[in-house]
């Protein structure tokens, strides 16, 4: 097999063979394959697409390239949850303890914040002492023992996922349904679930910026889980505007904290509900969408979901104590008040513009290498649709100097707009599979 | 300026700038933009094309990256003939003569063979102790004092072009009009010549297949040219069967030196004297076709162009004499016939099928660093459309073993068809820009 021959053929708009993505993936990994070779491979997919059966076999060989963690040891069906990712979503904190503590087994590879969206993974590191790199062996044991870990994805998973993607990063060619796809999907089938709850987000502070392509890369997704055995299901979101209040670092998972503790902003709380309650029935654990509620809601008024989240950080090297002191966060020396300059309805014009502030502070990466700052972020006191009234209270900054403040202070500005009349807005979540909300 | 940015408006169907061209080129040449970022802008080209305008900045931006030949010492026209390639091509040995011998300076600089094509320099290295390697004074000063010099392209041009033209090969990005364009024109124009005679063959023995292509390449490389300054006359011609009668290196100079001498098969004649023609005219030194083949055949009656042919082998370190004595040619040992299996009608199915006999002999290239043997070949004896009887001779196979002519042999009758009925041919050589034939 000739890899030139391969590239022809899908710059010709010809569908690629199982055993031609096998060449291409395992002749990377190897290092048989050059990158100036991928590049031109990446582009001629990105121009001419690949079907459901290519994007499934490019996943597989991806997933296939590195270790793929066995969670066969744990009883019950293992279900894990991703979402494409926003701005503000601290969701993956909130439904992860929820579900462990209703009987599902949670065992979660997460990932860092790039660009404008944040990660779990640093999130969590704004707790003292806490690892997110537990060997595959810890983190196996853990899940078995009480139901629930997060770690950082290791370098043993997918390790052609990991290449592509610093390719694509540099070569135009991220933005390309079947490679975001394959990307995450690979990742996700080679972390050992049974069962997948996928969140994709739409709108100005997500991926997608149309309900319509999240549409498709959802049901692309799906597809590829279902050919390789999962069990699937699928939430599409708007992300037009931060979930909840806290966006930055620590400040998101003190909004989870206090999530867990029962205190939720009506957004927060309905994609917590649906995505832990698609967790429960997706783990056997709840027959249907009622029973799966009154799950959650029993695991959080009982305490039960905030204990499991308390001992997963314990049990990770973090301080536990912070569950109940918010001041053993690390915190921002400067904090500023952003006020409305005039009456109207809120309306948030750009999504990522506002997660572009906390990048602005300090606590978002521009390059996978960056050192950020967890302490800094802001707290939003107003969503979109509220009625304001001319210097009230619309956020709160904290930042590391007052220089940044004021800069993030004036992306804050840009990024939202107060009109005279109140603009409708959609649905926050749809739901595919013929799912009730 | 940001490379990526550039990858993704071509990805995404937008003009580039001059500006956006410049920092490509002078960023590849100088290895600040890396192999893998360019192919995947290669493969962006070669499904988002580019218009006439970025075809011709991307020429400039390519012939700047070097050395241009300076011709301005040389008094009069400098006409420079160039041809896409074909199979038994060997008119830029017959024309350049005849020119200079016309009074039209030519400073050419040719290529090597490789695939299915032979190249000039391969063919004229078959004499003995000639030197294509010239240094750029030797060669101007060899136009300006003999008015003829025929070299290989020097390392200072373009060396964009051989930076890209190495990563378009390896990256199945090839076959694409813009870069093709763009390739050829940016050593023609760093080559300094003032007027160039463009011949585009078409046909199963050229890179482009269809009349169709090749009006489209012929008319982007004339549009470059005349953008740069510079006069074009555009020829196309068909290629679907070698031109003249031998094919492979010395035998091509063999039929070049008996065409110089007046004996020239139909189609060598055609094609000779009209490029000859448009040489002369183009040089200043004809006015009008009537003038011009007038002087073509009065040089080559005179013994004029053969002469200078002779004189430029000599000044370039090759034995004179091969012009006397072919046996001073590279003799290959083993030569076989091949005859006619039936009676009927002989026709050419697949000219590239009898360009590939002489890669199968050794004597055509796979990759640019193989050698070659010089002497090997075919001798075609019929032409297509020729009536010929069962057992007739129709061709000779000179080969270095039996092996090589019996492998080639099937090669040449894979190649060729006999039939009941003759088949109808188009014209050899259509113009361009209204000229006549």
């Amino acid at each position: 097999m000739n890899f030139i021959d391969i590239i022809e053929k899908k710059r010709d708009g010809l569908k690629l063979t199982r055993e031609e993505i096998r060449f291409f993936i395992d002749g990377y990994v190897s290092g048989n394959i050059p990158d100036y070779q991928v590049s031109a491979l990446l582009m001629a997919i990105y121009l001419k697409g690949c079907d459901n059966e290519e994007t499934y076999e490019l996943t597989m060989a991806m997933a296939e390239s590195g270790d793929r963690v066995d969670l066969s040891g744990i009883p019950g069906i293992k279900v894990d949850k991703h979402s494409t990712g926003g701005v503000g979503d601290k969701v993956s904190m909130i439904v992860g303890p929820i579900a462990a503590a209703g009987g599902v087994p949670v065992a979660k590879m997460s990932g860092r914040g790039l660009g404008f969206t944040g990660g779990t993974l640093d999130k969590l590191e704004s707790i003292s002492g806490f690892r997110v790199d537990l060997s595959e062996e810890e983190f196996v044991r853990q899940v078995q023992e009480m139901g629930y870990s997060l770690i950082g994805q290791s370098k043993e998973i997918a390790p052609a996922d990991k290449l592509l993607y610093a390719l694509r990063d540099v070569t135009g060619t991220v933005g390309c349904i079947p490679l975001i796809a394959s990307s995450i999907m690979s990742k996700k089938i080679a972390a050992g679930s049974d069962a997948i709850v996928l969140e994709v987000t739409h709108g100005t502070g997500a991926f997608m910026k149309t309900e319509e392509d999240a549409k498709k890369l959802a049901s692309i997704m799906m597809d590829i889980g279902e050919r390789a055995g999962l069990k699937m299901v699928g939430v599409l979101t708007d992300m037009n505007e931060p979930l909840g209040y806290a966006v930055g670092n620590s400040l998101e998972v003190i909004e989870a904290i206090e999530a867990l503790k029962g205190s939720m902003l009506p957004d927060v709380k309905k994609v917590a509900y649906e995505l832990a309650g698609d967790m429960l029935i997706a783990g056997g654990k709840a027959s249907d969408r009622e029973e799966a509620v009154s799950t959650v809601k029993r695991v959080i008024d009982s305490g039960e979901a905030l204990e499991k989240f308390r001992q997963m950080i314990a049990r990770q090297g973090g301080d536990p104590r912070v569950i109940d002191d918010q001041n053993l966060f690390p915190q921002a020396p400067v904090r500023i008040e952003v006020n409305a300059s005039r009456s109207g309805y809120l309306d948030v014009t750009s999504c990522a513009g506002i997660g572009e502030c906390v990048k602005i502070l300090g606590g978002g990466r521009m390059t996978k290498e960056q050192e950020i700052d967890l302490s800094v972020g802001l707290k939003l006191c107003r969503k979109r649709g509220d009625r304001v009234e001319e210097g009230d209270k619309l956020c709160e900054i904290h930042a590391l100097s007052e220089e940044d403040a004021a800069l993030a202070k004036d992306q804050y500005l840009a990024s939202v707009n107060i009109s005279d009349s109140r603009k409708e807005y959609g649905e926050l979540i749809y739901t595919i599979n013929g799912k009730s909300v």
